[in-house]
């Protein structure tokens, strides 16, 4: 799976002799150690020399520093520098504060600032409402975490956490034009989830929304539902409701391909955290009949007692046969895995044992729980976390237009509606025509995607405060 | 003191009869009506009609709706739409959160997001100090209020607070390219300081340095002190600090016009709130001797015994005299008078009171405690807060140099040196043939302050360091 990436890019810079072949010599050299050439520019050209920047992709540090010694066994080639350049990318962060009025005079300043700004004070204390029309709450979310389940990286704490939630923030603005804040919560100490409510709550009259991010498993639930149940502004977990909602959008898809009925399938779940949950609540919600959850230690069933409620619902809303054996026993003539657990939990031979024309749902990241190409020996389907084969299940898909839909309709909660909606929406994007076996969801760069998942959303909301007026 | 204010700006769109004095004629019954017409231009032109968009300065809402009746009493003219240009400025909020790199296609998303953004992650975690270097945390400050205590307005809370917070943020992006963030506590139930501080420490990961605003006293100063002990960011309370460079720089300024010391003068300080104690705090570290504060209570002196810590630290250091008489008795004789308090506490009488060649600082805003024009009557120098008299005092000239100079030198504290500096700074841009009465302080819009505010501000910091360093 180590294929040389963009995420590890870096770019050297070299002093070769001159000559006809030089570049070429470079690049030869470059490809010989496994790395991939994206880029090559001659910088300084003297009489008998050139300094050349050679980019390239890499899979690792090693493999940086065995290309570094591939160029400088050439003959006379020196490098000189090498940067890495995903690092040249955050330095001084990814985000910057911009103000939307210009305020080039003293006019301009008593009307953004003091004294000019008094009578918008006022207005908010009077009317409390009206913070979302004057104020950043309109457009604005904040990114939460505690950084105690990042990426795969497990708990790394929050200052190592900003990036990615920079990052986050940097695709809300570009996807969706929503601005998002990266709220990185120094809170791990007590293991408080306490904490986390009070501190968010406090927090929020600046912000319209909050989108909880990287938050371990079963501190999660607990801290989405008590601020679900004690703010007036939606409360979304990413790592839960995005990744159902954009799994949903794929399988919608996939079983179109595949020409079965969600009604009918049946669906193994590897992984009961919190993606897990939210994809089988979510498919449940949607009309799937028969799924079972495997944890490490084999199928969530009723016939045993477990000490949280998340399994426990599992137990009780899914299996409904009561099989009690391994996840790759579970395989066994189903017709779709979905994965949200670890690497290389299932291998070539459980593929096999599925049913016709399966469907494999492959999504830990980075390392799935199979190699999708190997899967694909077997199923009908193979979707992935990655980037770098067909069909990326990536939340990206979701996130922005969720929440753009969410501002727009100035919505105060999240409804299931949404999340079908929100799915519905993205499965749409693949038309009947450009539907196949590698394209069950559109790309993370369809100019679309976005707006189409907010319209969806805040028509759910519409529809959703119709149907409570016309009960009152 | 109720002039038209362009805080108080409003655009007219009005209907009118064509004819070559129509235009004349509005703007005519605008400034009968006692407001300033700024622009005025015709947006559509008909054969028998006009309109108009009319923008002019008004005093507050009611003579904006005498302006409007005064429009309409014209023969043949409607005003068809009034809008408040400064709410107009709010609409939606002053902020943005712009990404500082360009996602334009998967390669950039696989260095600023996943997957290579976690070696980004990995190398904070292992190194946490490289977060100034990758993350917005080398440029980011929060810019935290709980609202109790904002401009003039009172306890108006968070969410009425955010459009300061912004106006704040926004011009320290504008003065000294600070990313600033609002940070609006929701935290007032508890009436608890250190819920505040929790939240904040709680928040640091994000942030470089931290702006307390608009909190009440006594509760800022314990923040303040616990948040500058526990946290590894420098944490200024601008209320407090930011006055006092900006006091001390103008006051520098002053006795140059009428040639006396710092150290010899009588200073009256009215307010002894958080500006009342910084200012008088940094006046006695650069060697004033004879001050004298008073609180609603009269002057504060040795004689009483005050039950909170601020009030006992200024009986203990100012005062020497013992006096215990009334703000009016304290004037007699004095050099100079400086008021952070309210309204109107003094009168004509009291300025002619005060010894030659006066000094008068009437801060309160927006209504000075006196009327700069008949202060000027009797004092030498006199400055308000406002901008629409001469020898404005505003801690804008303070703190975007300041935090820009902390994050340049990487600060985690704030010394006392490096207030002094910045006022100096800050005096120093009012060169010698520049300065005379009416020209202590240099204009808000100078283009130099910052800069030389924050160099100021770097140098104290690195003089700090190198004298730690030489002690080891």
């Amino acid at each position: 799976m180590a294929n040389p990436s963009p995420g590890n890019s870096i770019t050297l810079r070299v002093a070769a002799p001159s000559s006809f072949t030089a570049t070429s010599e470079l690049a030869a050299a470059v490809a010989a150690a496994g790395a991939a050439v994206t880029a090559l520019d001659v910088t300084e050209s003297h009489h008998e020399t050139l300094v050349v920047d050679v980019t390239c992709n890499t899979t690792d540090e090693d493999h940086a520093n065995r290309v570094k010694d591939a160029l400088n066994a050439l003959d006379g080639v020196t490098v000189q520098h090498v940067s890495d350049r995903t690092f040249l990318m955050h330095l001084g962060g990814k985000l910057e504060v911009v103000p939307k009025v210009a305020l080039r005079n003293r006019d301009d300043l008593s009307r953004a600032y003091t004294p000019g700004v008094a009578r918008v004070c006022l207005a908010i204390a009077e009317d409390p409402a009206a913070a979302r029309n004057l104020t950043v709450k309109r457009n604005t979310i904040a990114v939460v975490t505690d950084g105690s389940a990042v990426l795969g990286l497990g708990n790394i704490g929050p200052a190592a956490a900003l990036p990615v939630m920079e990052g986050k923030a940097a695709l809300f603005k570009q996807f969706a034009n929503v601005d998002a804040w990266p709220v990185c919560l120094d809170t791990q100490d007590t293991q408080d989830t306490e904490d986390i409510i009070k501190i968010v709550k406090a927090l929020a009259p600046v912000y319209g929304g909050v989108n909880l991010e990287d938050i371990a498993a079963p501190r999660c639930f607990e801290i989405e539902r008590r601020l679900r149940d004690e703010l007036d502004i939606p409360v979304f977990h990413d790592d839960q409701h995005g990744t159902a909602i954009v799994t949903l959008a794929a399988l919608v898809n996939a079983l179109r391909v595949v020409d079965k009925k969600l009604s009918e399938v049946k669906i193994v779940v590897s992984g009961v955290g919190a993606a897990g949950s939210a994809i089988i609540q979510l498919l449940k919600a949607q009309g799937a009949q028969h799924i079972v959850a495997a944890g490490r230690s084999g199928a969530i069933h009723s016939g045993e007692k477990y000490d949280d409620e998340h399994r426990t619902w599992i137990a009780a809303n899914t299996n409904e046969a009561g099989f009690s054996g391994t996840l790759h026993e579970a395989l066994k003539g189903a017709d779709v895995f979905i994965g949200v657990s670890a690497p290389h939990v299932i291998g070539e031979e459980q593929v096999a044992s599925m049913a016709e024309k399966a469907i494999v749902f492959a999504m830990a990241n980075p390392t799935p729980e199979i190699d999708p190409v190997i899967a694909s020996k077997h199923a009908a389907v193979v979707a992935t976390g990655r980037s770098d084969f067909p069909n990326q299940i990536n939340n990206v898909l979701a996130f922005p237009g969720f929440f753009r839909g969410l501002l727009d309709a100035g919505a105060s909660d999240i409804i299931p509606e949404m999340l079908v909606a929100a799915a519905e929406a993205i499965a749409n994007r693949v038309a009947d025509d450009e539907l196949n076996a590698s394209y069950i969801i559109p790309s993370v760069f369809d100019p679309h995607v976005a707006a189409d998942v907010a319209s969806a959303v805040a028509q759910a909301a519409a529809a959703a405060s119709a149907t409570a007026a016309s009960a009152l």
